[in-house]
């Protein structure tokens, strides 16, 4: 899967990554009337609209972009029918052609994070036959357990070819507390970053990683660092646009082939039309709204390399 | 809630919580083959079958335990229908009276964090109604990404008086990789223990915090310094039984008034009948195996204290 979204990017010159991270309150009016009308004001209308809303954007923007990065806290909170919003949004993108980066930071040990893997990277058998209960092709994956919880994703995306990234250093403001630390001289993320690069080793692609890791665009310093340390490993970087990372700041998450990040962005691309820059799509025309977000980040971030 | 699971525990002389972690060849084979033949080789077969072998054991264990945890994972990996039947064992254990801890380990930031928090442990706005995605009393929360993640939980919780575990050091193996890691002199556990206490001091109940932590019964002398460090926090003590920590070790983890711990296991008690111990039960009575295993617990646990 490393390698398709390698190609993706490649082939789009678009090391962008669309978060479909829906708030009931981006979604236009007239999406939540006809949900809320055909469903009632009850988790299985938010969950449609969600769905409807998540269906635009994909429909307006599948052929811009390598990759969509669904986070499922947005559909957790609307219980069962926002997870099956959730799988019928990562399979509508699937059938766009889009790689699936399940934002779901999930950690836990044995067999307890073999259930996860398998869950959303990999295959449950039941009886003599098998399923997929969710159907990402990467996902998210917390470090805080160690090589217990993360060697049972291992398995799973070396047997499937599919992948993840792990929280190295996260984009928000008090990701310092404990990832900053020093230890012997050293930040706690650097170590982290250190086995992030030992793990990936074990399971790589043509020229990448199948495992990547997580680096806020608000620390560029540490981006530089870090990609020395995991010279493999393909970043995901949140925290552009609304988090405050700019383009400029993007470089030196990148290597010099071009490659060995992919930039994400949530809220500035699926929520575009309330922004005044795009207020002239209107609510109606929000998707159309959310594509010229993307075009004009691909051109924020040329202009970014080209300085 | 942190005031009904002490009470619970008072009352029953038992800081005890069973472990919900069923795995497909847990179940017994009368149970598997009933769903089976109702529901097929199906997520929805298997999905019957777990929560068809929860329920047996809530029956035939409820009036001896103050609470249940059930692992999101083991349900998740049967996607939509396995978390269906982590709702419906969630709602029945609550019905008989049980104290939820759910261990899902979430964490992520801002609005991401709080709307895991909202979906187990808060409501949910659609519209002008309110729901709850699932139902738990508490939750455990990974603090990698620092106060970011937790403040959304305890906005939640201080408004549902409801409650949390924060993973301080876990019960597994490769644990120490990050977590035991020196900070000018203080292992990164002990840092996370310290933000434990002080964000616990924000939400005290009665006499113990709504934010309590996870501490491994696999080592006894890091549960003996932070039970100092976090003299109001609860501490939830995996790793019994089957991960190898003994009655004996978990003295340290309690405070002199007897309280402040709450001892999980799982493989121990709902496999109980696969063990040579209980094997006079048969598959057929796996719940009266499930039983006694609680009673031999409670005993144990007892003759540790007396020594």
């Amino acid at each position: 899967m490393i390698n398709q979204l390698v190609k993706n990017i490649k082939k789009l010159d678009a090391p962008i990554v669309v978060g479909l991270d829906p708030m009931l309150d981006y979604v236009p009016e007239h999406i939540l009337k006809a949900a809320f009308d055909e469903y009632g004001e009850t988790l299985e209308g938010a969950a449609e609209a969600v769905w409807q809303f998540n269906k635009g954007i994909i429909d307006r923007t599948y052929d811009l972009i390598p990759a969509v990065k669904p986070q499922i806290a947005m559909y957790e909170q609307f219980g069962i029918p926002g997870l099956m919003a959730f799988n019928k949004t990562c399979e509508y993108a699937k059938s766009k052609g889009l790689v699936i980066i399940g934002d779901i930071k999930r950690g836990d040990i044995g067999s307890t994070s073999k259930a996860y893997a398998i869950g959303h990277v990999g295959k449950v058998q039941v009886g003599n036959k098998t399923y997929s209960g969710f159907c990402e092709d990467f996902v998210t994956v917390n470090p805080y357990l160690g090589s217990d919880g993360v060697r049972p994703f291992m398995e799973v995306c070396k047997e499937e070819k599919k992948g993840m990234f792990i929280l190295v250093k996260t984009s928000n403001p008090s990701s310092g507390e404990f990832q900053d630390q020093e230890v012997h001289g050293k930040p706690v993320y650097e170590l982290v970053a250190e086995k992030v690069a030992a793990w990936g080793d074990e399971l790589m692609g043509d020229s990448y990683s199948y495992i990547g890791a997580v680096v806020g665009a608000t620390y560029p310093k540490m981006g530089e660092i870090l990609r020395k340390v995991m010279p493999k490993t393909y970043i995901l970087v949140p925290g552009y646009g609304a988090q405050g990372g700019q383009a400029k700041d993007l470089a030196p998450f990148f290597n010099e082939d071009g490659l060995g990040a992919i930039v994400n962005s949530s809220r500035g691309i699926i929520c575009a039309y309330k922004q005044e820059q795009y207020s002239r799509f209107g609510a109606e025309n929000y998707a159309d709204a959310s594509r010229q977000a993307v075009l004009d980040m691909k051109e924020d971030l040329r202009q970014a390399w080209e300085q």
